[in-house]
């Protein structure tokens, strides 16, 4: 198996914890390179690939992709379009890695656009359910809706080996007479047989924010914009209770007796849902494997990418969605 | 003070827990009139005005509110707009509940379509964001974003005392140039300085689905299906964590005997965070108060829904949403 390619030098905790998280799947027997500044990298065992130009998070994404062709982001995804790296992984800016991954990868026949799929964090514990479009592209069609409701049902397998995918669609209600211009145009080509029987995947009809993390769906399909809302509106209520939970927890010397009694039982809650755990997102429809992880990557959660990213090569991801796609 | 009617016959728990929330209101001194069918709200000191039909949770909102002219949900409208009451409170159908508002009280000048301004629950404590257009108004355009944008600054002041709300505009990032085509047409139009200056409101730019529960925003301006959306996914993922946070605090002997030494620092994060403690949502825009409280209201929610209705009747809501929106 060829190895995965590791942007060295992107996430708030490049270099040190991406290298540190490289090693880890190496030591695992899965094989990466990395790919950035040797110097900014240094002493490795692991290969390298140099790349001398570094993407900031904050830059622009298809710009920087265009001006900065020796950057790590830009040298990963050539890595796997000329056949030395069976996939990519950055914490990096993410846009940017959209960017270079459809850039240089190209698109698998019949997507019009790439999309990003995101595992959301199961509290009730479970396989992830898969949220797509999570941001990449804001403006959508009714076709495009149809699209990701094809590639998530594959991804969802490929990923998680569900074998008969529910697949819902984003809604401000479970009637099929509920939603916006958007939802209602895309409900009918969702209801479609042909797809569902290509890929496996059962169409459940609308479904809601509350069904997000529950056990009722396991591919959820929306336009970018409405699924970063989303998805950032769930993180951030998670992010503000545990924050009021850990001010309740030390507020008096009974409630720190009491949370030391519960930890135990909180620990795997928090293993659950952890972000470095879930791993992170992929970009699904560019012929490659992408995986991207958040900004603030731990070396464990690179390894998890690593992880991912191999098992989507093995499972030949893209073969299956250049298969799927290829039924009208 | 004219009394606030209240829809005895809407909920899940009507006429029972509702009936008895009107009690509570009333001995706490707010005037308040039962409006529903006397025999099944049986024996009270409340005042009724009786109405013989009753809209259930899943009728066809409009039509329901056209052909049953002598339903609980009719009959309390109609006691505001005849001046027989200075508010109206409804657990029942929320869309029912907007279109008797609408049809019978009519709209402030100005305003093209009334709105849903839902507080939000705010787990680290504090005022509560409002979020606005919550679901009543699927399909937007910017100008519709414009005024929920002034309506909900008014409401801020008027329901919490927010001298000079904060108003964010829902996006997908922070910066400008990020947004849907709908939000970045709005974008402009909640920049210019007359509508801050009419509300003394300050527009603070593009704000995330993480910020909806922070401290950094006062009212959250958006479309009634990303409201709609946001609002369940932070409700579904709140759901999610305390089901799990339950069950792992039942999980051995060690936990239990540690959830019981936390209870009591967990209690106010429960209570303030309680749908019924945090309250109903208002309709902003016709000519009366009307807040629209959830279908599982028990009579707690009922007395603070009255209390509101109460309070936003003194301060006269509609008189100052009146003259906020007289200046262009």
């Amino acid at each position: 198996m060829l190895p995965i390619a590791v942007d060295a030098m992107g996430g708030d905790n490049a270099p040190g914890e991406i290298v540190a998280g490289a090693q880890l799947a190496a030591d695992e027997g899965i094989p990466v390179v990395l790919v950035g500044q040797p110097e900014a990298i240094g002493e490795t065992s692991l290969e390298v690939i140099s790349a001398s130009e570094v993407i900031a998070m904050d830059e622009d994404p298809t710009k920087s992709v265009r001006t900065k062709k020796d950057s790590s982001l830009v040298r990963a995804a050539e890595a796997v379009r000329d056949g030395r790296a069976s996939g990519m992984i950055s914490a990096g800016n993410t846009g940017a890695a959209l960017a270079a991954a459809t850039l240089r990868m190209k698109r698998i026949k019949g997507v019009s656009r790439p999309s990003i799929a995101t595992p959301l964090p199961m509290f009730g514990g479970g396989t992830p359910n898969i949220l797509i479009d999570a941001g990449a592209n804001v403006d959508c069609t009714p076709d495009l809706l149809a699209l990701f409701a094809r590639m998530g049902a594959v991804y969802a397998r490929a990923r998680y080996g569900v074998e008969a995918p529910r697949v819902g669609l984003l809604s401000n209600g479970e009637e099929a007479s509920k939603g916006s211009p958007l939802t209602k145009a895309a409900y009918p080509l969702l209801s479609e047989t042909e797809w569902q029987q290509a890929t496996g995947a059962n169409f459940i009809g609308n479904v809601e924010g509350r069904d997000l993390l529950g056990g009722d769906v396991d591919v959820i399909v929306t336009d970018g914009f409405t699924g970063n809302v989303a998805l950032k509106s769930l993180e951030g209520a998670a992010k503000e209770i545990v924050n009021a939970l850990l001010e309740a927890f030390d507020s008096s010397d009974d409630a720190r007796k009491g949370a030391e009694l519960l930890l135990p039982a909180l620990m795997p809650l928090y293993e659950r849902t952890d972000p470095d755990t879930v791993g992170g997102a992929a970009l699904v429809g560019v012929k490659g494997v992408c995986m991207i992880s958040h900004g603030s990557s731990s070396a464990n959660a690179i390894l998890n990418a690593a992880r991912a990213a191999h098992e989507l090569a093995e499972t030949d991801l893209v073969g299956q969605l250049t298969a799927a796609l290829a039924t009208p």
